[in-house]
């Protein structure tokens, strides 16, 4: 078909186009499917991005779409494109292990409500992608499933905890991905697999079905090739959902329609400080101040800025996210704790001593960080930050746990109270590893990043750039 | 004036009749307040419940009715009768030390959102009443007031930690006050002293301006002589308040109005099991039947039900309130611990070891508990029990733990749930001193149990009697 039609592999991969040809019919999903099947066959084995591949119920699903083409029934941009989901979330019939001994043998009897979500938008799962165990690390490795990959240096972690999505993605193996993100698990894998990670604001999307790591942190996300493609996948799963006792009832506004209308006079805040700025790899500052630049050529209105409890939102995100995951597994390191793998356990049994009170301090600088962003993004509508400050570690157990601070640590501080924040390509190291580009934006306001998000991409082409393991 | 209009002191200190009195101009609120001064510098350096009594304050706002009534404005019921609070309640201008060295010297710079309430509706603050500790305690003694003393029998606790509210009530020094009750410190004391305690549902009645002990657990409540009385003290106080987070935006309906329509039909579940039964003293063992068979006279149809989670609750919500008690004390715990007395330093101290997993479990736990409350009401309209499983001890300082935990276990399981509650006078040991009937309802549900409540009342004189410092 992709010969046939003159298609090239990427349009096919590009999740609007592939959109575009379903829906003026020059392909059927059933072909798409066979050559994402074929694909994953071929490329999945050196990226280990997949840990169940749905392929019979992708091409059951795949018949009835095309069907449905066939009588006119077109269900929208989703119809007929491929998603995978991280391997915390449940697919009907598929198992969910959460990357865990601990779930091993676990058949999901239900889809997920952001799975269901966007198979109603007639969108095909393909498959269950590598999740660091239950979502508690970024290095993408398991005891049951070894380590998923970076498709730009297999020798590379791809970030974590969603690193699986993030390959998946970034290797062509799938048009759309979902993970979770609790202090950085989207965004993360993302910026260092070279894709767009996107979460929306804290109960946007609906978690039911999700395993939990840390209940009122966690958040589904998705990962994609460009900011059009992950603003599709969300603006599918977004609204409330009754089964998720945090799931907001918010408007849901359409983040599509206003995606190219540029960032002309966009007030953009450089976050600075000494929590962000000390300790930052000179690539990665050097590919931020020139996604500054870049911004401000396109008419945003930059300013420094200061997030003074930055520090206190991060050690606070940390004990909450470690407490809520010390309960959410209570059950299982009372009667088998063997079962987790070492880093997993000795990070439960850590958690283990968190006191109640130190729990519930967190909790309340929890708000008071939140009044302090509020009082930022007063006069300011979007901040900016390297996604991560520094750049991805060596696959081989060897990285350190400062490394895994800098990780994740520009990205907790703004995950712990709530907001919506994207991860978008903005250069490579000169070893030709990914840069990731951060935007945050206020509560609710997912439109407003997307925009700019989407107004930097297009000045850029990063996105453009395919990975040694493309072909 | 009671001479002149020979009206009667027990007419005088009924809330329900002093304001018939006064709307019918009759007395004058002046003259009331006068008569209750009077009484409190007679009666209350007998049982210490007042520490802090507002004369001027009081005699100013009874001018104001009494002029608001020449000038035929009648606010409602609550038209220039007196209340007082407890003391871990703030009252403009006045002292808050909720009992404790901590507080000492403190001037609350605004009325809580319940004072503001009943303010609004009339009513006439005299005081603050002793409570014990910070809330965190059944014997209502403090290192700062010393003991409140139980008027049925000067030697005996009064119950805790509203005890002061309870004794004032009863010793006829108010016509209602308010207390507040987080595992039963409304209902204990009521029972102990021989009066009405009632509470709302979980967020009926706002907190705020109320010192917190355990902000899911804390409830404000009322006291009075009759079911009526703190029926119109809990009508004024209830509804949708901004400032206290927890606040229910749920619809108040009028309790008032079907308060004395009897129970025919009534649905009553005897609520049994060991939890429940065993260590009952006998005494109360008695009352309590009797008490169920006065329900049966008056129509109502009892069959017994089991609370299987009844201890699981109890003790899910002994770790909630002492976890949120150590967070809400956190800073005074680290600079300046021997400020507190030696119960509560200890008790805060133990709750700085409960693990944050425990916490969330607790409120796990909370969460099945009202599931299974939920299934117990669907076919039952309230639930009975004894209001404290022993009768008051001795204030000499020599009340065991053991009796601690039998003063207040059969309200917990019920409070920690967030269910409303009352406890009514059902009887009197050998040796003279009250005991409770606890009647609990379905959530929102408040107008059944007073219904109940009343009826019973009607059909019993306990509440007539008077205690021996009354003259």
């Amino acid at each position: 078909m992709a010969g046939q039609l003159s298609v090239t592999t990427g349009d096919l991969l590009d999740l609007a186009s592939a959109s575009a040809l379903i829906a003026q019919r020059e392909i059927r999903a059933s072909e798409l499917v066979e050559f994402m099947l074929d694909r994953i066959d071929r490329i999945n084995p050196k990226v280990n991005a997949y840990i169940a591949i749905l392929a019979d119920e992708a091409r059951e699903q795949a018949a009835t779409v095309d069907q449905e083409l066939t009588q006119g029934r077109w269900r929208g941009p989703l119809h007929g494109v491929t998603f995978a989901v991280k391997d915390l979330i449940h697919v009907a019939g598929a198992p969910t292990t959460g990357g865990s001994r601990t779930m091993d043998g676990y058949i999901a009897t239900r889809d997920a409500a952001c799975v269901a979500r966007l198979r109603a938008a007639g969108a095909i799962v393909l498959g269950k992608l590598h999740t660091h165990e239950l979502a508690g690390g970024a290095t993408s490795e398991s005891e049951l499933y070894g380590r998923a990959r970076n498709p730009w240096n297999l020798d590379y972690i791809p970030g974590g905890s969603s690193g699986g999505s993030a390959v998946a993605t970034a290797a062509g193996l799938v048009h759309g991905a979902l993970g979770t993100d609790t202090g950085g698990s989207v965004r993360m894998p993302a910026a260092f697999c070279g894709v767009v990670g996107f979460k929306g604001t804290f109960g946007r999307v609906s978690r039911s079905g999700v395993l939990a790591r840390s209940w009122t942190m966690d958040h589904v996300g998705s990962l994609a090739r460009t900011v059009r493609d992950a603003a599709l996948l969300f603006q599918a799963m977004a609204g409330h959902d009754a089964t998720d006792p945090y799931s907001s009832n918010r408007h849901v506004p359409d983040c599509m329609k206003g995606l190219e209308t540029g960032i002309r006079g966009l007030r953009v805040g450089i976050v600075t400080g000494e929590f962000f700025e000390s300790q930052l790899d000179p690539q990665i500052g050097d590919a931020f101040d020139k996604a500054t630049r870049t911004l401000e050529s396109l008419g945003a209105v930059t300013k420094p800025v200061r997030f003074e409890l930055a520090a206190a939102a991060h050690a606070a995100g940390t004990i909450i996210t470690l407490a809520e995951a010390a309960a959410s597994q209570d059950e299982v390191m009372r009667s088998a704790p063997e079962r987790f793998g070492p880093d997993i356990r000795a990070q439960l049994r850590l958690a283990e001593f968190i006191s109640a009170r130190q729990y519930l301090r967190a909790l309340r600088v929890r708000a008071v960080v939140q009044a302090e962003i509020e009082t930022m993004l007063r006069d300011i509508d979007v901040l900016i930050t390297p996604t991560t400050s520094a750049m991805p570690t060596r696959s081989d157990g060897t990285t350190s746990a400062e490394s895994l601070v800098l990780f994740a640590r520009n990205m907790r501080p703004f995950s712990m109270p709530g907001l919506p924040a994207i991860s978008v390509p903005a250069g490579f190291s000169t070893e030709g590893l990914p840069i990731g580009l951060q935007i945050i934006g206020r509560p609710f306001d997912e439109a407003t990043i997307l925009r700019a998000a989407r107004a930097y991409e297009g000045a850029t082409a990063w996105h453009t750039r395919l990975p040694p393991v493309w072909n």
